[in-house]
């Protein structure tokens, strides 16, 4: 088996020991957040029938196939792909399982998906998604907009990561006042204005020329995607633009108090806005639209979402949904890979105990079962070495405490060189020891 | 989007919430037990390139390849597979990164793989492992193998499973009694011996006389496969055969230690015994081998694993192991698919704020605030209902408590009837009631 050292996929992270254990601390995090509010975990099989994949169709070239690869002639494809998202499966789990589910069913799911794009900064292959959602049978009350807003910035807002700007808007505001200056087409207008971050508003004033609007209804446009503001102000703005539409007054006043209930969750770590240039290209988002970005992502924005009124139908029931979509691979591996984000040891062991002759070896098992008895991550040195290297073991893996046996039993903070007696059956580090930290660096 | 039920996919199970629960309480014990002993947590990435996954020739037939969907002509195929296991991306991870681990290297990693075959009891496309391997740099002590079986008897004599009786043998032991009786080629000799559970004694006997051994050869070698025994009398039973070699010593030697050492780990969930007819199929095997099994499963083991001197080599530096792997998904899913394992409740709500009047709603959300800052998972009723309508919401979801605002605030344990007076900034559940919980039935 001697062969050549393997380089990494592109577009497939993998990280070390010490920088998958800041990955999980981050997950285990949002899990507890959306535990605490009554979000249900699902882990949907990685792979769709190629029609629920395809259904959406513009992501269709993305779609990673099954072959087997030892399977007879016609009979190569295995008619599934995996998934590219999560909403994909979540519809057709509702679907599927509707009459075994309790509405509305709050549901998280933190799981990978896959797509075939050509890797590139912030693009991958194989990513982890981590998506909220809450789904009604035939209703869902508004109060879900503001509620999915709310979990995702107390998620958020728990971990040492860069800030994150959540722009929301409404559809059905952006809509209603389209039709308010009397434009045909507001999907073709929404997706030009989706541009407006990436092209510049120059280009974008083109686009929509192109479009068959009149300077004046371009102009309308431009306006309302200036609008921007973190209290109900904004909604003073859209109105003095002077456009009236039953559709628009709807959308505002739902804008508004989705801004109002989630105000109290905004934090130096999240803070909610209006942004009114936020369309979100995807159709079938019929009200909210969030985006989220962060100063250290530049214009990819890291998380995603809005409400979608029929998210799944089996012709007699629809299945409205509100929900949000965090990018976990696309915020992390950035900073990981920067060194910006990482943990302070190799290993979850908070204590190494020294091994002072291989005779030692059984009482020294016997003093690391009664540590991890209670809840400390212990091992054992591997080989009864002079206590020197045994202490620079620790020390190359971040192990913070050494534990050498005898009477009485000793422990050193390797940090401090601190040592005092101690005994197995009592001692426990500080909390903050006994698992890995955090550790974070502001980008430079 | 109006279609039809979709139906689930033969091989790619999945859960309900209250089952996809009781499965992430058994991951999160595991992952536990993992971590106080020392083991890091990675997470590769779910495919390798081809040449990684063919390198053990046998399960070629078993690997699905991805092919971009819309990738023109020739270039359809990616080149790379989903792992089949997690020993393979271990490998090739330990030699990518070789410089940047320390070792001994002690690594968990719970994760999806897949293999294309046809799905029967037991057997499915997508499935979860969980690995705990000891990887050393060109040498690994003996002790590495009891250390690994005490961490699985360990990590599954904590949760309420069906008992497992972990199987042991030892690869030298057999080779140097097979060598000791004049064996030519011990490997197929082990390969038949390995079918004695579904094939039974007469067929095999058959096997060996067509390997060219002598019937006394045969019944010497099936003798050593009867011999089985939870203390280290089994060694006085191989010695009785007569057989004497310096690798049967060596190998009879370094099982007896492992066993001594496993012993204190054995429990009623978790028997460790010698049993000589367990070989395991796979080259790689060098030392140690254990196969698990339960009653509830049959002759199909849960878990699996053993020493293998060469797992990866760099010509240079060869990475020696030993390595356990738990079949979560063959362990779980016929136990929950027949009713024997589930939590609960469908939510990981413990408390439903019910909701007076919809002028409440901000004083309701901001007793869940309170709760859920202490730790306890609550949501909030949709609907101001009457309290008939909303105490039935909750269990129906088997949330056990319901806070009804008032002055003072009251807090009902639906399944006791018993409500009582509550504070939410300092009202606590019963421990036992923070998450769902397991709920196990024996087989009938």
């Amino acid at each position: 088996m001697s062969v050549a050292r393997p380089r990494p996929l592109s577009g497939f992270p993998e990280f070390l020991p010490s920088q998958r254990a800041a990955e999980q601390r981050v997950v285990d995090s949002l899990r507890e957040t959306f535990e605490l509010h009554g979000y249900a975990s699902l882990a949907t099989r990685s792979v769709e029938p190629l029609d629920e994949l395809l259904r959406k169709g513009e992501t269709s070239n993305e779609v990673y196939v099954l072959r087997r690869l030892h399977a007879e002639g016609g009979d190569a494809d295995s008619g599934v792909g995996l998934h590219f998202d999560l909403t994909v499966p979540l519809a057709r789990y509702v679907r599927e399982n509707a009459g075994r589910l309790q509405f509305p069913f709050r549901r998280y799911e933190i799981s990978r998906c896959w797509r075939g794009e050509r890797p590139q900064e912030g693009r991958y292959r194989e990513f982890t998604q981590a998506d909220v959602d809450v789904i009604g049978e035939n209703e869902l009350p508004a109060d879900a907009d503001a509620e999915v807003t709310v979990v995702m910035a107390e998620a958020l807002s728990r971990l040492p990561l860069p800030p994150v700007e959540l722009r929301v808007s409404n559809r059905r505001l952006v809509e209603g006042f389209y039709r308010g200056v009397g434009i045909a087409d507001p999907a073709a207008v929404m997706a030009s204005i989706d541009k407006l971050d990436k092209a510049g508003e120059a280009a974008v004033r083109e686009m929509l020329g192109a479009l068959g609007l009149d300077p004046a209804q371009t102009e309308q446009c431009l306006a309302l995607a200036r609008v921007r503001g973190s209290d109900a102000g904004f909604a003073d703005e859209v109105l003095a633009l002077g456009v009236r539409d039953p559709l628009l007054d709807a959308g505002l006043s739902d804008l508004t108090a989705a801004l109002e209930a989630a105000a109290p969750a905004s934090s130096e770590r999240f803070a909610v806005v209006a942004d009114l240039k936020i369309a979100r290209g995807l159709d079938y988002y019929t009200g909210i639209v969030f985006e989220g970005f962060t100063a250290a992502h530049g214009t990819m924005s890291v998380c995603a979402g809005g409400r979608y009124d029929a998210l799944a139908s089996d012709g007699r029931t629809t299945y409205p949904g509100v929900g949000v979509s965090l990018g976990v691979t696309r915020l992390l591996a950035p900073l990981i890979g920067r060194g910006l984000l990482d943990t302070d040891r190799a290993v979850p062991s908070c204590v190494l105990v020294a091994l002072p002759d291989e005779d030692a070896r059984p009482a020294c098992r016997e003093i690391a079962r009664q540590l991890r008895a209670r809840g400390i991550a212990t091992e054992l040195a591997p080989r009864p070495d002079r206590y020197g290297r045994q202490l620079r073991y620790a020390d190359r893996r971040g192990i913070p405490y050494v534990w050498f046996p005898g009477q009485p039993d000793q422990v050193k903070d390797i940090r401090s060189g601190d040592q005092t007696p101690a005994d197995a059956m009592s001692w426990s580090p500080p909390a903050a020891d006994l698992r890995p930290r955090l550790v974070t660096q502001e980008p430079s």
